[in-house]
């Protein structure tokens, strides 16, 4: 599947549709580039107007370019995009990238244009990069179908972006660090090829170790989700998310006329994916680069080795902000390094040489702690002194690291003084940062992937006693849009759900028989099609203990609403045996229009609002999805006895949370389920919904 | 009180003493920096073995060295200070700065020849800085006592540091990049001038415009807070931390042989003083470059002038989650931009020009939106591309940014080509930033600013009916360390706090005998010295209806304590009557060892400890300020009728924190109190103290 899009990166021969001989147009800028960086195979501008360009022969229209070319990169105007296309399907090319912008972004005919060019494409069995990018590079084979100045340095990043400038700040921001790449593709609107697609060929591509990903909306959730989580297993993958809150989204929305589902789906997307989320664009390349070229820490204990005090102690903060210590050194190692070091170093950790610190001082210590198993990672760390040349210290790290099997990260404190130093450490796959903070940020991402990797994994849920057609049934005759407690009740109870023993009561006599049967205490509900959020109307009594209070209970509800909501028509009441103690928790379903049914877990009551303490899944999830999805959470640790209180059934919650999904997977129709409260009750004795109300779609 | 300091930074004349020939040593480096940058006064290496250094007359000791000079700078190792110190003083020199290390931050001996330091430069009223320092620099008397290669920019941000490796790395790192510098500081272990000094020192001085300061442990907190929040009220302070974590606050006591308080203290206190926290080294200049030279931003609403959507969409993420927003452009000012725009061009905001935009683009907007009451801040966004030249984007935005009275941060990603508009916009005061999330992160620390110079403030708290002497006659008669609820009563109370009415029976006829006094339902709890966590050994029993289940529970609860905790002394029962329905916190005091009493505020139950919701608050407090403190917290928004359950009697929280507050400056032998479950009663009704505890420090 991923071969389709080999001719983006390494194509036998390159049209360019719109080739100008004017230096001040982007597309003779394309032509230089695609002239400058040693790709092999043919290049052929097209051309009306020209004979020549830049040295190469133009070609008046692209059937009559000569073989081989199997990609076409058109730099036109928008409106001339189908009939190009559909000569460059004649011609047999198989793979175009389409530059100009001009489509969806604008709005209306944009958007029109944009699905013939498709349909065209796709009777071709053309891919299509773009519209609205800025091209691909292939750091390897030397094609470069960008209008960027500059390439980045080799290496095996592979980087896809929905944005084209990213892709051309990101050239001038890091384009002289030494940070080395494979690919870059710049996605734009993306039409067809989208950066799943690209993401699969990247995994596929030997020449790939890190994919790094921005972002801005995902057009098939679930597909993504499949993909991604098989790549990451194999490759990290690390992305940037942009529209991460409205006013992003709103941005990124009027960008590329993308709508983005919620990110809270986006971010479970992300987590069951194995993609390593960051937060900003540096960190983007900081974690790509480390992880493309350092093994991951193999536990959490680091050893700091600097020439000042104030530094390490901002790493350290940080350090410990993501899960890492700083590792205890054994006194026999403090006596070895304080044998040929200043005497007035600190041989603790971390371990500070002093200001007038040099290369061997950094050799020693790596020397002498280089084999100590307890220690899972270094951060030699330079502040630059007039007296000592950062690229000897530089060297010494390189070289006295070659036998030491831990990660090794570098940081110099400095900009004008050190460039020769990172290039040296880059150029032997020592990442350097030059702020304090960044170690600390980049180990927390590798050990995240590392912990992804390590996860435990279940097969799939298994039920046996679902009454999948049941619920259809019932899905059928309803037409409602709006279920309350009492109408949700079969569905719940068709799928497994445990429930309070009660019954719908239509008047006094009924709720008292009722009762009777259930046996004292109850609790009183109305039932009102119009009514979802009872209690704030006075619409549940609890505790009811006899004939009498039921009955007082009884009348005053109907006073109560009668006044509150006179609109509201009372179709009964709900008499429910009064629950056992237990722990309220809250479990949700709803549909997110990029990933499908999301799942949501929280504190019952008023804490889920208060303090945003939600865990989510999306569907299908396994069972230790669903178990990571509740103990993630302030409720799950509840569940399981903090602060030694009761223990309650946490495997109980698991099922319901997989029953409830399953009900979302088998009838689309369910758009939004919630179970709140669902009462938790001590270990082994199970849940059992105490209210619930499901919303459906349109049929 | 500030004046003291002033040679640091411009002295008359400055001895070197222990000034080397040896182009290798620091104390050379310095000579070098005290010639190089202008410095107008008096300048005198001393050294017994040399004529002349570096063309200057060598002095053989500091008693020969002519007028004028106020200043003495220290490069000799760290026994003969003592000795130099007193010759200093003898020839009527005021400052010295103390360069060499092997003082505190080594231990043993280095502690007892700080102490003999400080005790003759006291002797003669002079002035130190250091020891384990790197010095100072004026930019504007050209006075360098540094050995650092290379200075800043000359501006108005004033910076002052525990560390001298962050001074000299900050200098590389950002040297070049056109951030103006009044002062640089580096006070290393602070024996005499620490970082209050100089923040009072900068915040007189009329070439200081904005304090930078990095901090690793502040040893007066009372005093920091007094200076700073009045500095504060006039110049922002900006403060980056370390030691903010475990393992950060030991690498900065192995560093400078400092303790640190809690970090949660010392967040308090940069709260209540009004400075400006970041979280790292370069958000401390970032924030400072933008304070130093571009309007506080009026309100929140944002304009984005960009050539590219996808860094436009991660600004506008950062700025809502600092909470600023893209404003909203009139259907008038749109079509107005249209008029000369690319038609393709986005017109909402973000303002997206397209990757061609040039400098009159960004000009036309800036003069269609520029007057906008309705804007408060611009963002011009820049991804190079190869026809556009950034540097005339720079001073399209320089020339048409000299009228519109707005804060105004560029942001243009990118490194190579960017670095001449850089230049050109930090000359024109405009702060420019290479990452897109950048803008966001300085106008939060902006707004925040602004939102504590407009804070409303309130006298002090005043208290009618405290009974101190009272307090310490019970302190002066009590030996325990701890008191348990009962024995704390009386002091509460005499702090006019309300207590639910109870009293102690020593055996079961007096019990029965109080609650028949205090009418059922009553609470019975243990009251034994040995029992601190009374529920968790079944020591508490609630809702007691009846004479009858009183003795019942009085019985199981003697039988559960004996057999649970056999060595606890029961010395009787408190009876209680039931309190009445209310929300359940907790109110505590901890003496932090900065900054003094530390008052605390949360959720009561499990919740305060699962949640880490928690409101801190420094003594003294002023209403507002404990005010503040509660409202800060997810408990205090349930007290005020989160999603409209009942109103909390909020006015009487703050009254309880008030006089707990005073208790504790009144009374220092009290180190711990804690009130817990302090129950609130609905607004207008007060608060019950239902179970407190006290501890008390050695006497």
């Amino acid at each position: 599947m991923t071969e389709s899009l080999a001719p983006f990166f390494s194509p036998t021969g390159v049209a360019i549709i719109g080739a100008s001989q004017d230096p001040r147009k982007l597309s003779h800028g394309i032509l230089k580039n695609m002239l400058r960086y040693g790709f092999q195979g043919g290049i052929y501008p097209v051309n009306p107007k020209a004979d020549q360009i830049l040295g190469l022969t133009a070609y008046p229209d692209v059937g009559v370019v000569p073989d081989p070319v199997d990609l076409a990169v058109v730099v036109l105007p928008a409106p001339l995009t189908p009939e190009i296309l559909r000569a460059c399907g004649e011609r047999g090319i198989k793979a175009a990238i389409i530059i100009s912008g001009g489509f969806k972004e604008v709005g209306g005919a944009g958007v029109a244009l944009e699905k013939e060019c498709l349909q065209i494409a796709q009777g071709y069995q053309m891919r299509l990069v773009g519209p609205n990018c800025v091209g691909t590079m292939d750091l390897y084979t030397g094609l470069n179908s960008t209008f960027v100045e500059g390439v980045p340095t080799r290496g095996s990043i592979g980087f896809v972006s929905q944005s084209g400038a990213v892709c051309g700040g990101v050239v001038d921001l890091i384009g002289d660090k030494g940070i080395g790449f494979s690919h870059f593709a710049s996605l734009g609107n993306e039409l067809d090829v989208n950066e799943t697609d690209v993401i699969a060929y990247f995994g596929a591509h030997p020449q790939v170790k890190v994919i790094a990903a921005y972002v801005e909306a995902i057009e098939h959730g679930q597909r993504f989700i499949e993909v991604v989580s098989q790549v990451s297993q194999e490759k990290p993958v690390v992305l940037l998310k942009a529209g991460r809150t409205n006013a992003g989204a709103k941005a990124v929305s009027s960008h590329t006329g993308s709508l983005a589902g919620s990110y809270a789906a986006y971010q479970t997307a992300f987590k069951q994916a194995g993609v390593i989320e960051v937060e900003d664009l540096s960190a983007l390349f900081d974690v790509a680069w480390a992880l493309s070229c350092q093994p991951l820490p193999k536990d959490n204990q680091v050893v700091i080795l600097t020439n000042s005090g104030g530094p390490a102690a901002l790493a350290a903060d940080t350090l410990a902000t993501h899960g890492f210590t700083l590792a205890e050194i054994t006194p026999e190692k403090q006596s070895q390094l304080a044998e040929k070091l200043n005497p007035s170093a600190q041989v603790a950790n971390p371990v500070d040489m002093l200001g007038g610190a040099e290369a061997h001082d950094f050799e020693h210590c790596l020397n002498v702690l280089g084999d100590q198993p307890s220690i899972d990672v270094f951060i030699p760390m330079l502040v630059p002194q007039s007296l000592v040349d950062p690229a000897d210290i530089a060297r010494a790290v390189v070289e006295n690291s070659k036998t030491i099997d831990k990660t090794i990260l570098a940081c110099m404190v400095g900009e004008q003084s050190i460039s020769e130093a990172r290039a040296i450490l880059h150029a032997n796959k020592i990442p350097m940062s030059t702020y304090p903070e960044v170690p600390g940020k980049v180990l927390g991402a590798m050990r995240t992937y590392r912990q992804w990797r390590q996860r435990s994994q279940t097969g799939p849920f298994v039920f046996s006693n679902l009454e999948k057609d049941r619920v259809a049934e019932i899905l059928a005759q309803t037409e409602q849009r709006v279920l309350t407690e009492a109408e949700s009740r079969p569905i719940m109870a068709a799928y497994g759900l445990n429930l309070v023993p009660g019954q719908i009561a239509t008047n006094h006599d009924e709720a008292l028989a009722i009762a009777e049967e259930l046996g004292y205490p109850v609790a009183l509900k109305i039932f009102s099609p119009h009514i979802l959020h009872k209690s704030d109307l006075g619409g549940i009594a609890l505790n009811l203990n006899s004939a009498e209070a039921l009955k007082t209970a009884l009348q005053r509800m109907v006073a109560t609403i009668t006044t509150a909501a006179p609109q509201a028509e009372i179709s009964g009441f709900l008499v429910q045996k009064m629950a056992p103690k237990g722990m309220e928790v809250i479990v949700g379903m709803k549909r997110d229009s990029t990933f499908g049914p999301l799942m949501m877990f929280g504190l019952g009551g008023v804490y889920v609002e208060l303090f945003k303490d939600i865990g989510f899944g999306i569907v299908p999830l396994t069972p230790s999805q669903a178990l990571e999805m509740v103990a993630s959470t302030k409720a799950g640790q509840l569940l399981q006895g903090y602060r030694s209180k009761v223990v309650y059934d946490l495997h109980a919650v698991v099922d319901t949370i997989g029953r409830l999904s399953q009900l979302a997977l088998d009838h689309p129709r369910i758009a939004e389920v919630e179970v709140n409260p669902l009462l938790v009750l001590p270990e082994g004795e199970g849940t059992l919904v105490l209210d619930a109300r499901m919303i459906f779609s349109e049929n």
